[in-house]
């Protein structure tokens, strides 16, 4: 198989444009099992992403070389999306075909005794990347407007303040040089039922299961209105919410790696230049 | 190409025998060049770290599982070597294989001001793994009889004592349940100069050139007695150091994911009983 063939009869817009939620974007409207932006199948999808290994593998680098130059700029994927909707699989085949040396994950779990004590973004500042880095979280300060809005964790003025210091909080963040791309995996009602069947019905899988995951189902329609609240009120020029469609994993994970990638290719990062005489050193090292 | 012939083909003994360093191991016996435990060639070597990703991130997976449930288990890789001796490498192409949800890469440097007040090992005790995950130390406490030694860092008397600090330092993190895996990736001075030349004849490797990496050239000898102490005296029964012969990076690369595998196999992780009732919670996720 020809890869021309391939290309052409794939057809990839940007999936930036594909997958950005807008003014009038509506989750509700979005079928979990679609696949914008790419009209290939499973196997298509699945070359599609180990053929983005390497391009992103050498942007990161770049981007990794350039900080040890002074560059500044950095990335943060922020990951959000219901139990089972395939956050780990992103964690393992996407961010995993990246250098983990310049790659740095942060899982947000219910907040410590600690963190409780300090404002919600606390812990957030304190996991941010640093310049060259590609800083990934496997939930987010999203969830102090989405678990704490359902679970009425805190009061409902106080969460709802929130959607504008965040939006400022990301604002602050892409000024200073930060990237931020925000990827909501949106699967269905029915797909969870059939991922948790599986975590049951497995062994292998029973230590992923957790009884309050059942209960939480009861609470879908409540999650996904906080989600479209989320998708409204913090989807910004600065830093726009990605709706990927993640009943299909392949597709998942290929639009948050094709995400990543064309992030970076805006950011260009390019090799720094040597801040040293390449020739004398060259002849130094000769005689060593 | 039969599965069965390569198998065949290739003699492994396990590289825990083949590579570890006993009472007698002198470094300057051991070439660099050498692939010990390993009679395949360059194409059957990536062949086998290839076929390694899998069973390895399943044992990482079960070590991690086994946390949930209580597990105290962890592992600790520690990866030593000249400038130019690979460990980028290990990080990219054998850490980089295992699902970065279960693993911690620490990159030690020059020590900070903040980390200067404290003793040596303070930073590293900051940086151990934690219950069910793999820590990687990209350099490490043993920095502190090397370049330490090399260069007079310390008075003598100072770090001389680190030795007997290291192994009890060490002893008590294995009996806490922390598998320690030491290795030294050993090249030769003459590979350590093609690899700095290709870093100067490549615009987009000069980023990781130094001309102090010449400067050290200078100490190659000191340095070859430095890490000869440090097997001499640091190689226990709880803690081994495992000698990599490094001027083929396919081989270091291959015998770093083996000793990993091994170790793993040693601990034989399991994944945990369900602590809830399964079929209880099949028929209430039936109705859900």
């Amino acid at each position: 198989m020809g890869k021309d063939k391939k290309k052409s009869k794939e057809s990839r817009t940007p999936f930036r444009d594909a997958l950005r939620a807008g003014p009038g974007t509506q989750l509700a409207d979005i079928d979990p099992r679609s696949t914008p932006g790419f009209s290939g199948d499973k196997a298509d999808g699945q070359e599609a992403l180990a053929d983005l290994a390497e391009p992103v593998s050498d942007l990161q680098e770049r981007l990794f070389a350039e900080a040890t130059a002074g560059g500044e700029r950095s990335v943060l994927l922020v990951v959000q999306g219901m139990d089972t909707s395939g956050k780990g699989g992103i964690m393992r085949h996407v961010v995993g075909a990246v250098d983990p040396q310049g790659v740095d994950i942060t899982s947000f779990k219910a907040p410590t005794a600690e963190e409780r004590k300090h404002p919600f973004l606390w812990r957030i500042r304190n996991a941010l990347p640093t310049a060259g880095r590609i800083g990934v979280f496997d939930r987010s300060h999203y969830e102090d407007v989405l678990i704490v809005r359902v679970h009425d964790l805190v009061p409902r003025a106080q969460w709802a303040r929130r959607y504008g210091q965040i939006t400022t909080f990301e604002k602050g963040l892409v000024d200073k040089g930060t990237t931020v791309i925000k990827v909501m995996l949106h699967i269905s009602k029915e797909e969870q039922k059939e991922r948790l069947t599986e975590r049951l019905d497995r062994p292998d899988k029973h230590w992923k299961f957790n009884p309050t995951d059942i209960d939480e189902r009861g609470h879908w329609e409540d999650y996904q209105e906080a989600y479209q609240a989320v998708i409204d009120r913090t989807s910004t020029d600065a830093a726009p919410w990605y709706v990927v469609p993640a009943d299909r994993k392949w597709f998942a994970r290929l639009a948050v790696m094709q995400l990543l990638k064309e992030h970076l290719e805006e950011l260009d990062p390019q090799w720094p230049k040597a801040d040293f005489d390449v020739a004398a050193e060259q002849k130094r090292l000769k005689k060593s």
